[in-house]
């Protein structure tokens, strides 16, 4: 029997390592062992709704036509053969046939081998502390607008530690929109899609004063919160006014260590941030940090200056303002953060999801300070740098 | 002792129908007896933390300035009483003296009652099927537009049902930002700030061809999906291109009544989806119906056809796919959808994170079918409903 199957090729590239040895039935599952000894088990219902063929998927958009509820509930394999390609070609009760490359099988293993394998295999962010104020690398505009190399290079890092310096940028209004358009579009607030960052005579936030402003993330009062602040230098003149920044996840990794039961507290304890505006009233509660489904940290969420009150239980409230307090104590702690005085064409980039920023007390008498700053969320930094990594043959 | 202490007016408005009948001090706990006989404890620093008073809040902003970290950690509480006026007095061993209002107090009372009083209270969504066809309210572009009533009217009647007709609708391109700029900003995506749904020769996605939509989510591939999606009918000439929508919240309660075993699985088990492209490369995992802290429906994120393979152990793929096949059939299921033809000046707005929309197939060649789609966050249909309710005198 001669099979011609089309298959719709998806953007993923995968690993060619591993041949397949050999195919048997057992049950729900069609097991394949590898030419290194690997056994997986493959459901049929996996493997009948991941069918590549021009059937199943459309090849303009390379998106699913096929259904997995259109599979009667008995449907099951009827043939597995490996091809003299090499090839998984699967025969189907219902008279469909689908055909499999081995790396694409592989690359989606479900046993329990090749799934921790994945795991293990994902970038681990770089944790930071003072000590980084030295080694913090800074970046050119001109690099970065104008070559894609450079451009990877500077999200790569925006990526693992969260903080970057750009230098050179024009010093003119809304030059921070060119390194943002080299990325997708950006992130608009009800600040506006750029903000101005400057002492107001009717201040709406704390942003807009000349107080000290204790480490925050911004515009924790959302959902989600801005994934990536640029923070553009125009003018900074003013005594004060100093950048700081610390990495909460560095925060987060010394409190799962050294104060486990805080760290249990703060990764669950619901905070609420409010806005206090007469035109907006925007309200979101979350942990101060936040863990994915595999416990690794996700996300900082903290501006003290917009916390509501702790909706907990009674007997609650001591543990959780002893963890808020050590939390809080941490973010002041000099050897978690650095402090930099921006020059006019400096740029920070920074996971506001992530890095804290705070701002030192300035005198507005002393002279003008002003820094333009806009977001791009974590959706399309990754997106880009996936791109990216997919036209430069690096891993992603 | 006089006190004098200007109190920080929040925006936040809470009720007065209880007033404090007696206060006593007992270990770390200020604990106030109601005039209905209630009980609260209120700990030493969720009272420090919160005091209203100009020193520890900023009075332009109504941001805290005071931080909990400051207060010293054998902070007590020195002298507690009620006012003649009725408040709350505390003097604090530092020397810092407090005032709270017995509404506000009341309003955030961490006792057992209290608490599941506020979480009662709560709206819950308004749930429907096919019978909401016949139901179905429709609300008048002219009225939204020039009214602060009917703004507010349909605004709690898209939270609560997730899906709303609004008629009369200029046909004109983006005539669509109208509506959107009553409320807030909108979100924008790599599709752009407007997207414009018509047959396209080199679709990117399968939104931009003639085939049949199955019921889906917009963008579940990216980390928020966006909140309300606002669809604008400019021609509707084409045979068939009839709009199904279906409300995701119906599935997620019927299968958490009749399969509660499914419905344990598709709310825990995180699916991939993926964008496929050339220029972007998006991509999200998250089970397809999320619940929040509280175990009610927040979230409902599925497009099949940007479904990725399932990533999971082996031996769940069965309970997996058993789930995902009867989420797919019920999303199916006449009694849950409802379905309509589009009129040129119809725009509907839904909450794309709970109501999934469909397309039937069409015809391309029998006439043109242009839709004008534009997308805002959940965050500022919420806070725009909030500070208009605050306007309206209703509760929010």
């Amino acid at each position: 029997m001669t099979i011609e199957l089309e298959i719709v090729q998806d953007w993923r590239v995968f690993a060619t390592d591993h041949s397949l040895a050999g195919v048997a039935l057992s049950g729900d599952d069609t097991v394949v062992s590898w030419s290194d000894g690997r056994e997986t088990a493959f459901h049929r219902f996996f493997l009948r709704d991941n069918c590549p063929c021009s059937q199943c998927y459309l090849p303009l958009t390379r998106e699913q036509l096929f259904e997995v509820t259109d599979a009667p509930a008995d449907l099951a394999v009827h043939s597995a053969a490996i091809s003299a390609a090499g090839d998984l070609i699967i025969g189907w009760t219902d008279g469909h046939a689908s055909r499999y490359a081995p790396g694409w099988l592989r690359a989606h293993a479900p046993d329990a081998q090749s799934r921790a394998e994945r795991h293990a295999a994902r970038a681990q962010p770089f944790i930071w502390g003072r000590e980084y104020a030295d080694a913090l690398q800074s970046f050119d505009y001109g690099d970065i607008m104008a070559d894609d190399g450079a451009l990877w290079t500077w999200l790569s890092a925006l990526k693992s530690s969260g903080l970057t310096l750009i230098r050179n940028v024009p010093v003119e209004e809304e030059a921070l929109l060119g390194p943002i358009a080299r990325i997708s579009h950006l992130r608009e607030t009800n600040f506006g899609r750029v903000f101005d960052v400057k002492s107001k005579p009717r201040a709406d936030s704390a942003a807009y004063t000349s107080v000290n402003l204790p480490a925050h993330t911004d515009l924790p009062t959302r959902e989600l919160q801005p994934g990536v602040q640029f923070l553009h230098c125009l003018q900074n003149e003013a005594t004060g006014g100093e950048s700081v920044f610390v990495d909460g996840f560095a925060i987060g990794e010394a409190m799962r260590k050294h104060h486990p039961g805080e760290f249990a507290t703060i990764t669950t304890t619901p905070m609420a941030f409010w806005n206090r505006d007469d035109r907006t009233d925007y309200r979101w509660s979350a942990p101060a940090i936040a863990l994915n489904d595999e416990g690794d940290l996700d996300e900082v969420r903290f501006a003290n200056f917009l916390r509501g009150p702790i909706d907990a239980p009674a007997e609650k409230m001591g543990d959780i303002y002893a963890a808020l307090r050590l939390f809080q104590a941490m973010t002041r702690d000099p050897k978690y953060f650095i402090e930099r005085r921006l020059a006019p064409g400096d740029m920070w980039a920074f996971d506001n999801r992530r890095v804290m920023h705070a701002r030192r007390e300035f005198d507005p008498q002393t002279g003008s300070r002003h820094l333009q700053g806009a977001y791009v969320d974590r959706d399309e930094i990754n997106s880009r740098w996936r791109v990216l990594s997919r036209q430069l043959g690096e891993p992603c």
